[in-house]
C-alpha cells in the first residue's frame, strides 16, 4: 500500500449498555483492544481524533491520559449521532493528506449518568420547541411511507426483530432478544407508529480504531483498507418536499463515497447503517440504492438484508440492539465491519465479505436544525 | 501565492459581552462581516469548521442555516478555551493539505444564558472535585512566581490595567476602563492573589475568518498569510515539576509554529495571547521566548508589551477586557491581528506590524485533565 492509502489496522470496543463503568474504563477497553489488534503501543500514535457529544471539556483528555496517551494533538469533534464517524473521517483525511501517519480515532458516550428518557432539547431550538424532535420526525417519515408506499406496521417491526436477532450472537450488544413482530408492536408507543422496541436505546460505550498510512501498514496487522469516506450536510430544508427527511443527503453522501472508492452499490457485501429507528433503516437502504424509493420495507421482508440474505444490513444488531452511545456509534459500526472483513465476526460472520459500507446520520436534537451524514467504504484484500 | 499557501482573506466578529442577542444574530454578525471582507458569498464556501464548547448539538447548523450556509461539510470541534483557534487550525490544514479551497472558520459561545459565576465543573473530574479548577491553578502559578521570582502583586495588576486600557480603543470589547493598579487589587478576591479584574469574564460573542488556498486569493482581498499553525497537547502531568503548568506546552507549540513559519520570536511585531488570568499573560510571554523564565512581569513593567512598546501584547484588550466567549476567542484574536496586519486597527494600530503571533490555551474545566495549545504565525506582504 502507498502512503496516501488509508489502512484500518486495529479496532476495539467496550461492552455496550447502561453500565456503571466510568468513561475512563470504557475508553481503556476500546483503546487497549484497538492498539493490541494493531500490535501498536500508545507511543506509536501521532494524533487522536475523538468523537463525543455530551462530555464535559477535558473528558477525552482525562480518559486518554488514563490510557497512557498524552502529548500529541487531540482533536474533539461533534456531529450529533455521527460524532464517532466524523472522528473516523477526520482521522482518515489526516492520513490521506499526509498530516499524520498513525491516528487513533476514538468515540465514547456515557449517557446513563444523566439521561433516563429522551435526550434533552435545546430550549432555544424552535424545531424542538415545536415538538419536532427526532422520534417525531422519524415517526412522520414512517407515517408517510405507510401512506404513500403501503408499508405496513408489521414491516417496520420486522427491522427490529431482525436486528435484535442479529444481536443474539453479539456478546457486546446492549439488548439481545428473539422477539416477534407482535412483541415489537405491543411495546410502549413512543411516537406513533413507532413503539419502544423500534427506537434505539440510551447507551454507554466506547469504540476505537487505529488509522494508518498504507506504507506503514505491517503484514501482521489486519488487512482492511478505507477506500473512501464522504461527509456531507443537508441543504436548507426546502419546506414541502417530495422526499422524506435525509433521503437526499444519504443518497448524495453514498454516491460520493462509492465514487471515491470506485465501486458500485452492487459490489457491497455487508452494511452497517444508522437504524436509530426502524424506519431509518428502511429509508436508508432506499437512499443508498439497495431498493427503489418505497421498496426498502419489501427488501427487508424478502430476507435480503437478513444474515444469509444477499446484502446483510446491521449484522451487529445495529443501533437498535447493539445500542447507540452517540459518540461511539460510528466506530462501533466500523469495528463490526472490520471483524466481518477479516473473518472474525464469529457467529455473525457474513461469508466471504470483502467490501463493506458504513453509514451514520448525525441529526441534531431538534430535528431539522442540521444534519451531517458520513458514508465510508471499506475493503479487505 | 501557491495552492498550498494559506491566506486569511476576511475576518469578522460580533460585539463581545453579556448580551441579549441570539446565537443566530451573533454568528450572522461575524460571518456576514467576514464574507464581505473577503468579497465572497456563502456559495463560495467549500466547508465550515466551527469551534464551540457548550452549545447543544445542532446549534452551529441552525445558526449557519440562518446565515444562508448549508449543504457543505460542517465540522464542529472542541478544545476548551482554544476551540475557535482549533477551528482555525483545522481550516488551515484542510486548505494546506488540499482538502478544501475555501473554508469558513467560525467560533461562538453564548455563555450568559446559563452561567452567572464560574464555569460548572464535571462531577466526575477528580481534579475539579479537589478544587483544582482553572482559577485555582492560575492562582497557584501566580503564587509560585511571586515566591520564586519576586513578582509583585502590583505587577500582576498592571497586566489588567494595560489590557483594559487597550480596550478603551476597541469598540467591540466587553469591558473598557482606565483602571489603576489599586482598582485592580481592590476588586473582589477570586483565588488569592487573583482578584476579579484579573480574571476574564463570562462573555457572549462570535468571530469568523475565511481561510483560502493561496492560488484562489484575489488582489482585492486583504493580504494576510497564515505562515504556520501548530497544535500540541500537554504531556502527562509529571507531579512535582520545576516549571509552572503549561509553560512547557506553550514553549513547545510556539517553537513548532515559528519553525513552520521559518521565523524567530525576534521577528514578531504584535501578539494576541491567552490572558484568561493576568498571570497567564506573564507566563505565556516567558514561554513564548519574549522573556526569560521569571522575567515576564518585568517585561510588562518595562512597557515593552504596552502599545508603543517593542512587542505589543493583546492590543485588542485580550481575554481580560475584550471578553472570553470560549469558542469565539481564538478567532477574535485572529480578527484583531488581521486588522493590525492590514492597517485597519484604528486607534489600536501597531505601526508597521507585518508579522503576528496568536496563542490560545485550551485547558479543561477541571484544570489538569487536559490542555491543548495552538500557536499561529501570520504575515502580511
Amino acid at each position: 500500500m502507498t502512503a496516501r492509502e488509508v489502512a484500518i489496522v486495529g479496532v476495539g470496543t467496550s461492552m455496550f449498555g447502561k453500565q456503571d463503568a466510568t468513561v475512563e474504563a470504557l475508553v481503556a477497553d476500546a483503546v487497549d483492544e484497538a492498539l493490541a489488534d494493531a500490535s501498536l503501543a500508545p507511543a506509536d500514535l501521532d494524533a487522536v481524533v475523538v468523537g463525543t457529544v455530551f462530555a464535559y471539556p477535558g473528558t477525552a483528555h482525562r480518559a486518554l491520559r488514563a490510557a497512557g496517551i498524552a502529548g500529541i494533538p487531540i482533536t474533539t469533534v461533534e456531529n450529533a449521532c455521527a460524532s464517532g464517524t466524523l472522528a473516523l473521517h477526520r482521522a482518515a483525511e489526516a492520513v490521506r493528506r499526509g498530516e499524520h501517519g498513525t491516528v487513533l480515532a476514538l468515540g465514547f458516550e456515557k449517557m446513563s449518568d444523566w439521561i433516563s428518557g429522551p435526550i434533552p432539547t435545546d430550549p432555544r431550538d424552535a424545531d424542538a420547541a415545536a415538538g419536532l424532535v427526532l422520534p417525531a420526525i422519524y415517526a412522520m417519515t414512517a407515517s408517510r411511507h405507510m401512506h404513500r408506499h403501503g408499508v405496513r406496521a408489521e414491516q417496520l417491526a420486522e427491522i427490529s426483530v431482525k436486528n435484535h436477532r442479529n444481536a443474539l450472537d453479539n456478546p457486546r450488544a446492549q439488548y439481545r432478544g428473539d422477539l416477534t413482530v407482535d412483541d415489537v408492536l405491543a411495546s410502549r408507543p413512543i411516537a406513533d407508529p413507532l413503539t419502544l422496541l423500534q427506537c434505539s436505546p440510551i447507551s454507554d460505550g466506547a469504540a476505537a480504531a487505529i488509522v494508518q498510512a498504507g506504507d506503514r501498514a505491517d503484514a501482521h496487522q489486519p488487512r482492511v483498507r478505507l477506500l473512501a469516506s464522504a461527509f456531507e450536510s443537508g441543504a436548507v430544508w426546502p419546506g414541502p418536499d417530495d422526499r422524506v427527511w435525509n433521503a437526499e443527503l444519504i443518497e448524495r453522501t453514498t454516491r460520493a463515497a462509492l465514487r471515491g472508492a470506485d465501486r458500485t452499490i452492487a459490489d457491497v457485501d455487508v452494511i452497517e447503517l444508522h437504524d436509530a429507528f426502524t424506519i431509518g433503516e428502511i429509508v436508508t437502504t432506499e437512499a443508498m440504492g439497495l431498493a427503489a424509493e418505497g421498496e426498502g420495507a419489501d427488501l427487508a421482508s424478502s430476507g435480503a438484508t437478513w444474515r444469509g440474505g444477499s446484502i446483510p444490513v446491521n449484522p451487529s444488531g445495529g443501533l437498535l440492539s447493539r445500542g447507540h452511545p452517540l459518540g461511539a456509534t460510528g466506530l462501533a459500526q466500523l469495528a463490526e465491519l472490520h471483524w466481518q472483513l477479516t473473518g472474525r465476526a464469529d457467529a455473525r460472520q457474513v461469508p466471504g465479505a470483502r467490501l463493506a459500507l458504513l453509514e451514520t446520520m448525525g441529526g441534531s436534537v431538534g430535528g431539522l436544525s442540521g444534519n451531517g451524514c458520513i458514508v465510508a467504504a471499506l475493503e479487505t484484500w
